[in-house]
């Protein structure tokens, strides 16, 4: 049987659940590789899929017969099946974090199933450790993002815009990758200063600070830099931040390794940009995989450690509402003993 | 007040509920035109919308003051003022087709509210019934799709791969609206037997089949529409499908009106199909708006009537596995005694 599924089943087998029920895509795929919709049941003897008439014929064709999966068109299912499917089941798992709360009432009606048991994203947390193909995939992403970066400021002028700028940046993902990973972000001037802006068609000028957000997808799986450059010699106030930003930034990638508390790294920014005057408004950094955000999350009100071989952000940012912002950050990998940065694009002043 | 702020709340009146809590954000981007990550609250006096730190800025500025919506930052907002807001509300209305069980359970934890009431798409059959500013907005996306279709067809030639024209589509997208509304699919020869096909790095040759899936968006508004055309002549068996699916498109387009069946127009192209010999293997529409695929939805599990001002698409297709598929979509507005096709590009054969 498929390795992910049989871990499952042994995971099942810990914790009383004779049966689950997965309807999260991506939870689907990392199991099985089927990039489709539908949902997954492990009941007791079988291994089941259901999905319509849209995915069938590529199903098929993923699935080997090492997966052990019966595929099911959703037209053929019957309501007689479905009462079958868990019928020896005690325990059955479900997400509760994906599955809405109509769909769960739903759930309870189709399948008449006992006891539906929450599983605490059961496969979420399996996906925060990542094996050797998921990392190789990874530093794929993020080598082709410092690449892209590199070239993006060779193009950058001023009077360009933002979108062009951010379009240039699709244009290069989409040639090389499987696309962004996410809406690509490139703020000017006082746009830096919200953390989410959407490139817009403002106009680069000399003096201006210029955020950009990006990352790009290989074989499903994301990488996410930021830079925060400039046009012309930085004013002294820019630097201060920049100087504030980039020194946490480098103290936090320096204190990441297996065991480290993601309150205490967050705190530790926390405090020293409240000592300069200023706040950290957002995560300090979050899990890098299948999503571009993804447990585990790096704040103050996640306590939890990093482990080996999870990849996250490192990326803390002051923001100076209607002036000006900067972030710094990096895709990192977690190792035994200290942390890999997977992307290695310059931190020192970049000045075009 | 806002006026979808101000219908909602008679809406409420009329359901006995005194609160409700808005969780989808596109809900209540409709309701606010915020657009960010956040809750909306109508509590028995008071609007209030819940974000955080990342947002506040840009919430503000785009809220008047004739929206008496008033904004919390996430991070002010103390255990009592959750179990304040709805301290006078006997029934409280929430979204159970977005919000999960998990979410479902921390709401029941934080507000202590005494009846959490399902309000079964309140927001979205409202939204179903498009104003005269939406529907402006999506004839705007179907007539950029019209010209980006007829561009496309100058610019395809053998030897291109399904991908470079899908990037092509996409391009023009983003240097006329806010990009697409849905991954393009491109998908040409045996891959057109796929409905969901991706983009891929097939070439073009003489005497393929092409099917292009493609959409904008205008001021958040979607358009959709699929064309079928072929590289030289097609065969007899392609004609005769691409006949038989026309046909079924232009006698719906003839049937929809302020009170057709989305069931029995469903029915009437799968008995037709059937009596050639093939099946409908997926809806045969859905409506389009600020989501590509929104209610109501074409098919034969719905048993709805069309009203005035929807806006659905009607997209019938056959797709024979391994070999080829066909299919055409048209975005249409409903109205009293018929409908009107906001996509206007060509049907009949398109041989290129």
């Amino acid at each position: 049987m498929n390795v992910k599924i049989q871990w499952l089943r042994n995971k099942m087998l810990s914790l009383n659940l004779q049966g689950i029920i997965i309807s999260n895509p991506l939870n689907v795929k990392y199991l099985t590789n089927i990039n489709a919709e539908g949902t997954l049941l492990l009941t007791e003897k079988e291994n089941i899929y259901i999905t319509d008439g849209r995915y069938v014929e590529d199903v098929h064709k993923t699935l080997t017969l090492f997966d052990e999966i019966i595929v099911y068109d959703l037209k053929n299912v019957s309501k007689e099946d479905y009462e079958n499917f868990f019928i020896h089941c005690n325990n059955v798992g479900f997400e509760e974090n994906y599955v809405t709360y109509a769909d769960y009432k739903e759930i309870l009606r189709k399948y008449k199933i006992h006891n539906l048991i929450e599983t605490e994203y059961i496969i979420e947390k399996q996906r925060m450790i990542k094996d050797e193909e998921e990392i190789r995939n990874i530093q794929k992403a993020c080598e082709i993002t410092d690449n892209c970066f590199s070239y993006i400021l060779t193009y950058i002028k001023p009077g360009m815009t933002e979108k062009q700028i951010a379009n240039e940046i699709e244009d290069y993902y989409k040639n090389r990758a499987e696309g962004v990973s996410f809406e690509t972000i490139v703020a000017s001037g006082e746009n830096t200063s919200k953390p989410h802006a959407i490139p817009s068609e403002r106009k680069i000028k000399e003096k201006d600070i210029i955020t950009i957000d990006m990352g790009c997808k290989v074989n499903g799986y994301c990488s996410d830099m930021t830079r925060t450059i400039f046009i012309g010699e930085p004013t002294e106030e820019e630097k201060n931040i920049y100087d504030l930003v980039l020194k946490n930034q480098n103290k936090i990638t320096n204190e990441l390794k297996d065991g480290a508390s993601t309150r205490q790294l967050t705190i530790s920014v926390e405090n020293d940009f409240k000592l300069n005057g200023h706040c950290l408004i957002h995560s300090l950094g979050h899990g890098v995989g299948m999503e571009i955000h993804e447990p585990p999350y790096i704040n103050y009100k996640n306590d939890a450690l990093l482990k080996e071989n999870m990849i996250i952000t490192n990326e803390p940012g002051i923001y100076i509402p209607g002036k000006f912002g900067v972030r710094i950050e990096d895709t990192i990998q977690i190792t035994k003993f200290g942390c890999i940065s997977l992307t290695k694009s310059e931190k020192n002043y970049i000045i075009i």
